[in-house]
């Protein structure tokens, strides 16, 4: 099969040299164009960026000519890297264009016509774009994905009144540079701009039902506190949930250990074998030792236990630059291939 | 003036040694005799223990001798940094004996005669030790007296009906050797033992009542959620409260700033001039930036604002081992001499 | 094929965990003991140790009943991870009960019939165990072997007359619980007990020739000054090296480029296809990018230029668990048996 | 006693806000006018600058108009935090005016008419200003001020051959933002652009010889080796010394004792009571623990040891930012005018 061509927008980023990793030796996809902004444009990939990837960038990506972000890119299918001050243009003038962007940028994310998309969670969401000639699909926010995944089985099964979350998020996701170290290193930032506002919303677009082909929200209270720890990857987030009927500890453990999705019918290159894993241990997930499950794709809970003021209480781990990013969209991409939503590509 | 004589008891683990340094130059107070269990008994204190405090230590107290923790100690006002696998019976064993043991250790906190006290907060359950001739004294735990500090004045002002608290833990608290650097090194541990039961059932008891010499527990509902990050120094913790009657945000900042109690009108030496104090900007506090403040005596909040689901939310920082422990010891020994509590000592 | 049966001694410390791991799926051994000390044996493996890696142990391990260290396990090839206070007495006694067995212990490392093995470097050493039935051979220490291998193609072509390096060494290195967090947090301890006389005696047996069944050390200065870092995986070491027949840069770099060995011939399991690579970039190598090359066998150098006092200097990383630990030792294990010189296994 | 006015250029970066901090409640000097680049200027200071050290910025600071660095400045002693892209000229031109510039950057170090000083070392080189009205007075680099004061009495008492430096730096070395967190956490940089030429050159100026009015630079080899390692305040720095003279271990140990100098004899406020101190442990000293030694003034020695390739070795460690920078360049100010260097202050 000839693989999909596919282009980066703001390449020369952190979340764009993910996506190259991520997108090396996939299945489907090949990188065939690179682009990213004026200062970067006609330069050599590895002279306009600065690699931070653990692993080495392969020598036909390092000398690609990196291209402008305008809609003459070859490639149908984009993923998008963008920062949040072009993002909002460019992806549109994009799809505008017959284009495909899958972004990671929270410009589009509440727009009527943009799924916010976590493939095993509202995959029918896609609804919205189906039979369009070019449309801009987001990724939420690192810090929601991994919570609206853990949580979409509770909400299917027992429903959900109120849900409170204080988050301890890594550094990567900040992007590079980012947090400076001299705020960082052995402290603790207990602010993170913008992040609570996306907590408190991105989860009900997520999580809402399709009606006469829009997205009606879903209904409960959400309360978020985000912290920056000093950690590379891994978000971890305290959890509190009151139900709308309170199921027993081992229904929710049961719920989660069972939960699988179209992405795993599917059997997509990107998705977990399994989603949700629960952790016995009380010490339990923690970033450094299991962010990485399933290559960073699946998402972690643990400390299951009745709470004093909701009805439970448990922390959640993911991967916020694979599962919460570029792993995230490739996922999406994945779907969207597999469902035909690409018209016109292939 | 004479200083009075004060022994320590446990001098060779963190917090004993934490009291050493701070009880260097300590205007009443004057270290005469080091304690500690067998394997350190009849050693040169500098031999029995490895120094981790940043001073120096002073050579008069290098060279002292260890002595076992009996009732033979000359000093009848003793410091207790004693584990809790011993200190239960040890310190009643001194307490017996005429001795006033103030104590860091968990075993005693509970007893009917004992007060769990921060100096600012319940000065007046020292009642309940009036008159006596040796009595027990417990600090509370490290991650309570921060939080506990915080909210009295809103306690008394307005009435507290929830409150839900996710803590941040520094590495200090958990002593030396203590936590390992493989488990926190760039990571988050979303469990300390025994930590949350310490933190839902210490505030209550330390804001009750005082009612014919007993103790009327506080009654509100607690929620203690626990984490250790990669932190030397600072307990970092998000709070939410749902008030008895709902003040104005600036109701609250006021009583937080306005706040001071008998150990700043006697002018004790370990009093913070200002307790609370409440940071405008967004970003603080931070535990490498602000836990020092007052030299670690004074607690730190910020970030307050509304919340969805109780009323208000905010995060409070205190130094773990100054303010948290030896530090607040310190302080309650001192109110104790200036209330003349420390019966037939000068 | 069947696979061989090994066992792991000392199962439950970091280092037994860290055979585990990488033996899993291993196409040539499969574990089939777990032993331990007293305190382990007779439990199951997963209640007897606290798993640190991050990945998941595999059930039928985690149920796996621990032995004791006693030469009656069945299995005749044993990885030995005991600590070194009782690993002198244990491997002898397996030796010579016709065990072989593969140590990281630092005990017999220098006994007269032990080879000090890196498989690349001196594989021609095992000539000294050649027809034995049952023997030692040891791994260097994990801050010897990275350097070792690095500099072994210099010292085939130029000859060395001084080698002096300064580590900064991760804490996996000290195994678990080792260092506490207190000390190392924020910090660099400028000392590790023992290690800079390992590094100053290993290389040079290592580097020594055969001669009537004999190693003779190699013959140069080596000057060692050791630090502890707070990184979790990869020893970073600068070093500077006197020629005795002083070689340009290019030449230098052409024959790190270049060195392959017996491992990479015969294609063993964990041998890196290519030992050593230089990085042309000025700030590489680094432990959190580079440890993991080729899965940890590789070692990484960097920044080498003319020194103004030594020849050259440059800086080598390798990852201390996997090539300075367990991984090396599996390799020298594959070489073994690919050699013949397991007699009476297989 | 009137203070003498001053005034700090660059007063909006790390170093400028560090001299600011140290500067409160200074016996002699007082910030009288803090002047930024013009992006700043006209602005209040507490919102031309985010405030990151661990004190609360004064009120009267905090209100104060930040003026633009031009020779129209009323105070006539300036403390200059500049970076290097403007500082040249800059200083100059202060210079030029009648200005006193007590400088941190590395533009005029090399200047003939301009010493490079650390007060303790070459106070005499001070006489090349002699008489002057106005003139540029440098402190070196944060690296090489501690070592170059820890070797100053050997390099008196010796004589040096050749240095070999390997560090391990602190992170607040390089300025706020600086250091990325996603390069140094849980990992080690072993490259800081620019940092080994300096190490080389400077502290041969520093210990030059005053002969008619010129330096003639010390006449030894230095070889040096720079890493940067996630810690906050503290570089680290492992030194090998071969001597002209080769004393005993004990004699080098004498002359770090009794090392004391010019600022000691004149009590200066900010002049540590001893420069140098020599630490017996092992594992001594470390940045965490032993940095701010005499508030951060007074440099730290342990590990002397005969070396195998040199003489000796030993660490050294100081305050990269106060001895390193705005502490040192503060004592040069008290040397200045004490030995009434300022002419026309006061």
């Amino acid at each position: 099969m000839n693989k999909i061509p596919v282009a980066i927008l703001g390449a020369t980023g952190s979340v764009g040299q993910k996506f190259i990793e991520l997108l090396t030796n996939h299945p489907w996809f090949e990188i065939t164009e690179l682009a990213a902004s004026e200062r970067s444009a006609n330069k050599k990939y590895s002279e306009a960026t600065k690699w931070v990837m653990s692993s080495r960038l392969k020598p036909e990506l390092a000398g690609m000519e990196v291209k402008l972000c305008k809609p003459t890119l070859n490639s149908k299918l984009v993923f998008s890297a963008l920062d949040a001050s072009v993002a909002g243009e460019v992806e549109t003038e994009f799809a505008n264009n017959g284009y495909f962007v899958i972004s990671n940028a929270k410009n589009h994310r509440f727009d009527e016509d943009v799924p916010l998309l976590i493939p095993e969670v509202n995959y029918n969401h896609l609804e919205i774009i189906k039979g369009k000639n070019g449309a801009i699909v987001t990724n939420p926010n690192c810090s929601t994905i991994g919570l609206t995944l853990a949580i979409k089985p509770l909400f299917d099964a027992f429903g959900i009144e109120q849900l409170n979350v204080v988050t301890m998020q890594a550094v990567s996701g900040g992007g590079y540079p980012g947090v400076p170290s001299l705020d960082i290193l052995g402290n603790v930032v207990p602010f993170i701009s913008g992040e609570e506002e996306k907590m408190k919303t991105e989860p009900l677009k997520i999580l809402g039902s399709l009606k006469d082909n829009k997205i009606e929200h879903a209904n409960f209270t959400i309360s978020a506190q985000c912290n920056r720890v000093p950690v590379i990857d891994g978000h971890l987030e305290t959890v509190q949930i009151k139900f709308k009927s309170k199921p027993t500890k081992n229904e929710i453990i049961e719920v989660w250990k069972n939960f699988k999705s179209l992405p795993q019918k599917l059997e997509l290159p990107f998705a977990p074998k399994q989603p949700i894993y629960y952790f016995e241990e009380d010490h339990l997930p923690q970033p450094r030792l299991n962010s990485n499950l399933e290559k960073g794709m699946a998402v972690s809970v643990g400390r299951l236990r009745e709470d004093e003021i909701f009805d439970y209480k448990f922390v959640v781990l993911s991967h916020n630059t694979v599962r919460g990013a570029a792993g995230g969209t490739l996922l999406a991409a994945e779907l969207m291939k597999a469902q035909n939503y690409l018209n016109g590509i292939l």
